[in-house]
């Protein structure tokens, strides 16, 4: 298996790890988060939920490969206050992956590429380069957004038609 | 302001209390909910936020009359963990309330009926009547629920064509 | 495999996809939920959930049978903006599902039926004749419901006292 | 008062009228949001909240100019289950609002667009079109935003050079 | 399979039962899980959803051996409104667990300990106890919970450096 | 009005504004909530709603002073996409608030404590600085919580019998 991670593939063996939080200060749960990515999670996030008498607790979830799952686990029970957790086997499918640059007014920026099939799918600009424009140039995030977004889809038709 | 609280009435001095938790354990939630019903609290109520800082907080929301605010804002500061609370001036409207009895096939039960302009628009069979009802003769709960309806449906109607 | 899908049954080769988004319009998602039910998904809802850096973004699940999987990859990809779905094996329990006819002040009317080993368990008038009802003869969507479910009980003891 | 309301206004006499329901069919929720909404209320949302004994229900909210108290009530309590509301007063920034016409690959289109203090803030290509136009050309609803949104930037971009 | 369940262990036939309600009175949901939870169900919860059409609907999930998969349908089918469950197998990893005594000013406390690889990762009060004392006493509740982890920690240490 | 902000004290002049977001890039929520916090607002949460047409969107409040009302506006209106906000009168009771030190394994580290009518009734270790320690000296964070509430917990008892 030695394809190009930036290349369209399936990787089937993930695991989705869960674990309910009732008792746990939520003033700590971003920190976990980004613990959890620094170990290697693909995607981390939190839902919502109610718990037994009625608790409005927590469900941490991680994303990770399979061969991840004791490291993941060593930060789970060290960090939150859980006794335990479940995972459930996944498969992800993840779309080809490319940074491209684009002329601005603000100079050149990067947009995020998803290709599906071949085909474009996906472009989105890099927040925190969108954010450092907003910050430096005093101007609304999502004017930053609009001209990136209208930037790079003005150059595809370009160097489509040409 | 004699009348009687079973009549319809609007209570115009009410106050909503919030107070937004991020670094509480969600486990004491229920048992502070309890005391601020004992405490006088038309109704409490929670509500998961997303608080700064991406912490997953919940918004502990208290209904009260306006002469109970010190009463209320004591168990908040000493059972939570807030350094502040606010609250809006609220007016309540609330329906006149009767509870009504029904034959069933369990024996007589209650219902709770809730009157606009005189005219019925709720009711809705006693919680725990039901539960204890569907423990003790091992029936579904939403069987009971449903035959305590259907009987109060029919006694009305009978009572409205005699 | 012949069975009648309105018999109670397992099908063992369903998948639950999902899809994190914290960079998309939430305007599209009823349209993206109706064309995921088009295409053949058994069912989809969404999750509210928190993400990385705190955002508040929402998890789209589709339940859908295996060979349906590509198309279903096909709508996401191309109508949300997600770079990456993931999916997990179940097996979905089915009631046995009968539409039946029950009389009631507005004519006959449809209550969708569902059982379990053979004993009926579930009974829901339909939405969208009741909606019409309501519309039609203006009167509380809540009553017509009410008029549905009493008289297709009344009906059931009937026939089974007959 | 004769502004008009497509006009920069604060409208002062606003109620946020809020209903808690712990034991309604949320089937329902729609079609009653949809009647408050011709009732003249000028937002409707629900909000998912806990209760006490840990019930998950929903927090109805319907903003309204005060005069049309009366009415909302009427369906509120005709419509759902709860046996009481409560309003806070609440004052309107409307921002100024007009329609304005794009030109695009699939004819002429409209955008919402939103003025504060004269200048242009806001601006929305309208859902009910860009799903027709998705739907009629098989294209993505997301395409179809994204054209309506660049041709509308661009088209303010030439008119302020010109 | 004769390890001791207080033991530290991996349960790699685990079930977890999803069914996504819409149409249920929400102040069923704590009766149905204690029923869940007395079957033999290891968690119950449930999660704010967004169903087809919008509606608010709710999630309930069970987490359960899958030898008493029968059983929790049974249950569902019986007390819940649904047409159908999906499940998903699971694998549980659960410390090792041991109740502990610790001294307090109210007397003997009981604190739930948990071990990964032999070392105590975890440790918290007993909600029912905590809560008892909190009201016998008339103190708050975070007092009792403080207390208790407090003398714990003390315990411990001086424990280690005996 | 020339007291100490530190004191404990009601604010009668705030208001909570509200814009519900159901056409936002989720992205950007972050980036707006550190703008509102650096214009005066005293408190920024969201909370997920579900808005006509099903559409799951965000409620985005802010809790400040009614003379920065004019200033928080202009943030909302060019950062977000909503064409209306509203806001309500509120009251804020704020605690006293003290920066306290206490000795730890790690060095003095400080803790915010809350009084209420004189009397101690919240201390919570500072996030940022226990954050700081935890990765430095690579301890999970809630072991660097517990020491800093039980050191200042027993330093209080100290200085209460001494």
């Amino acid at each position: 298996m030695s394809f190009n991670h930036r290349d369209e593939h399936i990787d089937e063996n993930m695991l989705l790890i869960q674990a309910n939080l009732d008792d746990m200060n939520p003033e700590w749960v971003s920190y976990i988060m980004d613990k959890l990515f620094e170990a290697g999670a693909n995607d981390v996030y939190v839902v919502p939920i109610i718990m037994k008498k009625g608790r409005p607790g927590i469900m941490l979830n991680v994303l990770v490969e399979d061969g991840r799952l004791s490291d993941i686990e060593g930060i789970i029970f060290s960090e939150t206050t859980t006794l335990g957790i479940r995972y459930m086997h996944a498969s992800c499918h993840r779309l080809a992956r490319e940074f491209e640059r684009v002329e601005t007014q603000w100079g050149t920026m990067t947009v995020k590429v998803g290709y599906h099939g071949g085909k474009l799918v996906q472009f989105a600009p890099e927040f925190k380069e969108c954010e450092q424009i907003a910050k430096e140039y005093q101007v609304p995030l999502k004017l930053v957004y609009e001209e990136v977004r209208a930037s790079f889809r003005l150059q595809k038709i370009k160097n489509a038609s040409s």
